[in-house]
């Protein structure tokens, strides 16, 4: 096993290799073909073997890949078979919704803690969790296990959110909003940015209608 | 100009440059070095330079970028240098969360129609729209004008909008349900997929422990 060598884009394609290999589980479909797992993946076959060749011989000559097998080694590698307690800091609209989606549970990631600095928002529940203020969050991180930190501030609240986060001794964020945070080495940070996506869309509609495609 | 030459991982820091340049602007900073354009976006600065060379000449030597040329430059070359009508299809927590967001709007992508099949969420408004019944995607979307998609259904849902979309004429989709889509060549779809950065996350927690990092 090699994991500390595994490249960011490969992180990415595992990640959806995962989603794939969990659907086929919940169908009962329990080997397939690495063309099989390509196509339901979106990548060429010669990629997926190489992604996968990180974690050993799993591929089986004539058979293809046994699911249940391919989606532990994967889950481990990636440091995703436990749960991780999450911690989200901003209630407004997208910090309500993402914590009542169901997502984050199905995949392993808890969400115990929901913090806002707004006094109209402290105290109010929300997906079964109290609002704590963010300044409490150094002292509710130890109880509750935090290991994560979710930011959905406003852009110019998301440097503040990020210190409570990081003073609180959290190693890992995902901010969601469209703000660039500065944090300690030894701090991962992750930027989910619905923007880009926005921008990569209207780039290849643009693209296409001048190839004359669209 | 070389836009169609643009490689995928440049489309993205060139949406990360658009952020700190509009924000730069925000602040009245008319020209900025090299240096710290890199040091604002979390790049280096020979990457800067090499991903900007795509527009022509925009450094000038010992001064740096003129950051509305640069803006400018960088929003031609992405078709951001005017606004797109967007229709979100699947009125759920997420859903009305980014038909409330403010970003949309803010970087040029108008929430012009809001669909979702649910007898009981038809006809409600939100955020200033009426929920439509997504059979009618393609009659509206001529009359509304919309070029891009954004799917926020359930997983088992997400190819039943993304075929509405289709149908429809959409010639791009930005999906936010966490599940594969299959749709025509010609149709760019992209994929905003928060468990990606979570598992990221979590394996780089990981990789850090192990490391002693943290």
């Amino acid at each position: 096993m090699k994991s500390s060598h595994i490249p960011r884009a490969t992180i990415q394609r595992l990640a959806v290799y995962v989603q794939v290999l969990e659907n086929l589980i919940q169908n009962n479909e329990n080997v397939i073909s690495s063309e099989g797992l390509a196509r339901a993946c979106g990548v060429n076959p010669s990629q997926i073997r190489k992604d996968l060749a990180y974690f050993g011989e799993f591929g089986v000559r004539g058979v293809g890949y046994y699911v249940q097998d391919l989606l532990t080694a994967i889950k481990q590698s990636l440091g995703i078979d436990r749960t991780w307690n999450v911690a989200l800091v901003g209630v407004g609209n997208l910090g309500r919704a993402l914590l009542r989606h169901q997502i984050f549970r199905k995949r392993g990631f808890i969400l115990v803690g929901a913090f806002d600095c707004d006094p109209f928002k402290i105290g109010e529940e929300v997906a079964g969790l109290e609002v704590v203020c963010s300044r409490r969050l150094k002292e509710r991180a130890k109880d509750l296990d935090i290991e994560i930190g979710m930011i959905t501030t406003p852009p110019e609240r998301a440097q503040r959110a990020a210190n409570y986060l990081v003073e609180a001794g959290i190693k890992g964020i995902v901010n969601f909003a469209p703000s660039r945070i500065k944090v300690p080495e030894g701090v991962a940070v992750e930027y989910v940015d619905f923007i880009h996506h926005l921008f990569s869309v209207a780039f290849n509609i643009s693209l296409n209608q001048s190839k004359g495609l669209a």
